[in-house]
């Protein structure tokens, strides 16, 4: 069982590639990370939006190191290792990729040396800010999956999966600032980098699945059109995101992996909580 | 569809009736609030740890007032009405539990009037207290309702959900503060507050299925004794808290809203996501 995960590609390509290569000194902060995951990519970004010092640590899914077990024996990525005791040599575990950004934040708050904080400062924009970084996780990603793995068995159609993720999409866009570019604005926030990791993913509903994507293209949203036209320019802005380009591997690395979700053969956890219905892990 | 729940007792009683009828006036915050549910229980009790002015207002699941549905078309409870506009007369919506108690948190600071913070002020301590309030909600929580909700007809056995259920009690506890009685040390925190009103109705499983909770009493837990007497102090401490037990109502209007969870028939949406495997709302 997931023998077929194995020929999954064992390190970062292509811009992320050229990353890793600046952040293989030992540094306090570590990030666990898989270069394949769009968890772990929500809080490599954060570190890069922040200009935080890190080490970049790839983790074999099939051959994690025992150190790596010991900091966090569930085994997942991501897992910050973060500096502790009196002198900051030690380490403990973070996982959960938005409680791992929320800490970062907090962390390394200082906006002179880290730009702006990623939470709005007044408590209830703050609140607002999480209740649709909660929807993307709660809403848009699974509902990404389930059109990703839809098989001509699945108990539901593929049409009614496309509808489902592009409304949860419409969802989202209709709550963000109307300008933008951003959802909270003129400043990338929290919420555009919990969904950013899938954003630039969309293409492989092209590539995999039968009649693609299916959203519509400019001046063919009709009683939609302002809110695709709105989807567009937050979907330029984050794709063009210095920090969202550099944690990107090549394209053809992502085909067989995301092959295997699109057969709905793939092991990895999040596939197969989708497969049962289940919570995303 | 969903008649029998119309049958639910239409307020607080007992120990709630009395705390509701201190907080009627009208309030720039109002708790738009349902007795029984467990997830505006968590928002209630913040509100009572920091003393907090809110106005409770008790919403009728059958019979929305249209001043709600306006403030929070998806009309679940809890909804908070959070001040808003420069002279803080109009009112803002939000929702999802554990939102709510962070805005709350966030917003009344003030530990000379509000008392201590409900999150540690340490960024890695917060991050682990969210961690754990997370495992309360994606964990605990499924579990308890998959428990209680077991027919004699359903895919799994109630030994199989009585030992999940208390395999995830066990498993928080042994992350819980040695000393507590609290599970980050002498204060109370988000993460007692997040498990509380599930806590206060363990008794419900004796109550209804058979072979009841199943927890190992005082001296009766083999290896895991010591887990199981941190437990025990941990529970008796939130259980006595003043702001848990004033928003607790009598047992007797309790029994038969869970007797349709008992007898899975209540129409709740966590009900409904309990029966289909789905993630909780």
């Amino acid at each position: 069982m997931g023998s077929v995960d194995t020929e999954l590609y064992p390190q970062a390509s292509g811009a992320a590639a050229s990353l890793v290569a600046v952040h293989t000194a030992p540094q306090p902060l570590k990030l666990y990370a898989g270069w394949f995951c769009p968890f772990v990519q929500r809080a490599w970004i954060v570190l890069e939006e922040k200009r935080i010092p890190y080490q970049y640590i790839e983790i074999n899914p099939y051959h994690k190191a025992q150190s790596f077990l010991d900091l966090n024996p569930r085994g997942l990525v991501p897992t910050l290792g973060c500096p502790a005791g009196p002198d900051g040599k030690e380490t403990k575990p973070l996982y959960e990729s938005n409680i791992i950004c929320e800490y970062l934040d907090e962390s390394y708050a200082d906006t002179a040396q880290h730009g702006p904080r990623l939470l709005p400062s007044h408590p209830y924009e703050r609140a607002r800010c999480r209740i649709w970084t909660d929807f993307v996780g709660s809403r848009i990603v699974p509902a990404f999956y389930r059109f990703c793995q839809h098989q001509p068995h699945s108990a539901y159609s593929i049409e009614e999966a496309r509808a489902e993720f592009l409304a949860h999409l419409k969802t989202f866009t209709a709550e963000a600032d109307a300008e933008g570019p951003f959802f909270l604005g003129a400043n990338i926030s929290m919420v555009d980098i919990a969904l950013a990791p899938w954003l630039i993913r969309l293409w492989i509903f092209d590539h995999f699945k039968t009649g693609g994507l299916g959203m519509p293209g400019p001046g063919q949203g009709g009683q939609d059109e302002v809110t695709w036209a709105r989807w567009r320019k937050w979907a330029a802005a984050v794709e063009e995101r210095r920090s969202v380009q550099e944690t990107t591997s090549s394209k053809e690395r992502y085909i067989p992996a995301y092959q295997r979700y699109a057969d709905n053969t793939t092991q990895s956890q999040v596939a197969q909580a989708t497969r049962s219905g289940q919570r995303l892990p």
